[in-house]
């Protein structure tokens, strides 16, 4: 299913995309898409429905972000050996983990904010991982149990924030409208492979990003086993997994986010994010 | 006012302590201690009500964390001179900021899990900030008006997670029962002062810490100020503030919390905590 949340911003209501490409309320069905919804259980009760039955919702909504009720959006840091390479660092023989303020959280389509005082706005494109079952303390081999799907996530990062103004990533990582999520929450069952899949980024048209999960470091299965040994992962939350090479601290010369720029970018499978810049 | 909630894990009532140190149920006046109640107008309401009216709360319940509905959880690192000093860092130049994961907010009382594999369990008491009303881009002479209240936090942290497991704090800051936050949120207007308030903590009776907001380098209006330029602070989201010297990491030996050591914590005029470790 690609399950989605459309309406105002703070408003959204629940659907999912049908196999017509179609939106299809959900609100007579399910309050949202988060919590309980996201069990195996109530993505089953989701499944059975024919989806024929579900009123269309019409004209060109807004997205909101795919899923609601995120308690943690936890990022993973270098976690592509190529993307380490080009910012000057080796990849860790641990995960790097740093959060994102969950306030950053905005529709796939929502404008992208500059911060005041940004100099050095850049881009990420990454595959975001949807908890849907409480995992702590579970194994390789338990951990994809606790996944209810995949979105696209771009971890919008301001570099001097997050590099040069004294510590923790999260000061650079965490401004609103720095984590565009979804089109969709795509789940677990209609990914086949969460470490083959094609993802780009562009601004303006021009290709900057183009990598696979394929060359992740850390994969999902192993990442979900290991933050589970740090903290309890509930359902809601979300790992964004690192980006392959391409962003913007990486150009020579370094090249950043101005108001006007357009950012598109996608994951095979998991649907296309469009941002216009404006200054916040 | 002292706010407070009480009751089962997940299912705490609002409520709030009387003049006499009694608990009385807020349950019919407002549904939590969270969001809208903690603006301005929202306090102000409940500061109208006539505390003999509310019902008194029978017996000794649990208490749980003081304020719900906490989307982020903002620690400040380093903040007070001496502290840095006993960990062998210096004062940054800026405030350092780390995200704590909103699943390790507990109720002041509640048990501290030791985390598996862990051997460097350390505490720190700390100031805790809770936000009121939104704060993007505030100046310092606004901040203020954005703070709903104070309260207690036990800023509990594995020391090989957060310094030796590669990276960024977040880490050994997170796991399940690291954020006992209260007994009481304590309205603003009761507290005539944040950056005078002596802070304890005792492990087994022995007095680790003894200090005051008093040498804090970046004080609360600061800080308020400071991460509304990183990240809108929403009402119910918690900054905790940093803590004075004395915490296990900065003693000779190194000293950490095992299985069966009880922590005592507490802030002048904010109440006091008690811990029971357990293993996790």
């Amino acid at each position: 299913m690609k399950l989605l949340r459309y309406g105002a911003a703070g408003a959204e209501k629940p659907g999912l995309l049908d196999s017509e490409g179609k939106i299809r309320d959900l609100s007579g069905v399910v309050g949202d898409i988060a919590g309980d919804t996201l069990l195996p259980d109530g993505l089953a009760k989701l499944r059975a429905i024919d989806q024929a039955t579900l009123p269309l919702v019409e004209g060109d909504p807004r997205l909101g972000p795919c899923v609601a009720g995120t308690g943690k959006f936890i990022c993973i840091g270098l976690n592509y050996s190529d993307h380490a390479a080009e910012t000057g660092a080796t990849v860790p023989p641990e995960p790097i983990i740093f959060m994102k303020a969950t306030s950053a959280i905005v529709g796939p389509n929502d404008a992208i904010e500059i911060p005041r005082g940004s100099e050095k706005t850049d881009w990420e494109v990454e595959l975001g991982v949807v908890i849907g079952k409480t995992a702590k303390y579970v194994s390789e081999d338990e951990a994809m149990d606790h996944v209810a799907g995949y979105c696209v996530i771009n971890d919008v990062s301001e570099r001097a924030f997050q590099i040069e103004r004294h510590g923790q990533w999260t000061k650079g990582k965490s401004a609103d409208t720095f984590g565009p999520t979804g089109p969709w929450l795509v789940t677990a069952d209609e990914v086949e492979d969460p470490q083959k899949l094609a993802m780009w980024l562009e601004v303006n048209g021009h290709r900057y990003q183009n990598g696979s999960t394929a060359t992740m470091v850390y994969g999902v299965r192993y990442l979900v086993s290991y933050l589970s040994q740090f903290m309890s992962l509930r359902p809601g939350d979300i790992i964004s997994t690192g980006t392959p090479p391409g962003v913007g601290l990486g150009l020579k010369p370094p090249t950043f986010l101005k108001a006007g720029d357009v950012v598109t970018l996608g994951i095979e499978g998991l649907g296309t994010q469009r941002q216009v810049c404006v200054q916040g």
